[in-house]
């Protein structure tokens, strides 16, 4: 795979924690030097590995927002 | 890839819409016959094709929410 470069710009928070120490996190990354998107992704440890996630654009994270505040939850 | 079954309980909201029509939803999908969890995931039209997400539990989007709610926007 290649290289990938990112900086965590911003640490939104922890969603949750595996028993492993892997974390569920909300950030604020720059993914090969680009425009900073948010991100919704496991972690193990110091940010060492990544896992599975996705991003988001701002306006889909205020969509989500909405979507969440009229659920029932 | 093995063959994934997977069933929609609950469309709870779609987030955004690409040009293509492939759609950001956040749905309650039992995978393979399992208990149902939340899903955040790109979908082609019809729910035909899926694309790359991830899924949480009751827990994690109840987490989500607050941090949503907490930031500026």
């Amino acid at each position: 795979m290649a290289d990938i470069k990112f900086e965590i710009e911003k640490e939104l928070g922890k969603i949750s924690e595996s028993s492993k120490g892997w974390t569920k996190e909300l950030n604020l990354i720059s993914w090969n030097g680009k425009e900073a998107k948010y991100d919704l992704r496991d972690w193990a440890p110091e940010h060492e590995k990544m896992g599975k996630g996705i991003t988001l654009s701002i306006d889909e994270l205020k969509q989500l927002k909405e979507i969440l505040n009229i659920l029932d939850i």
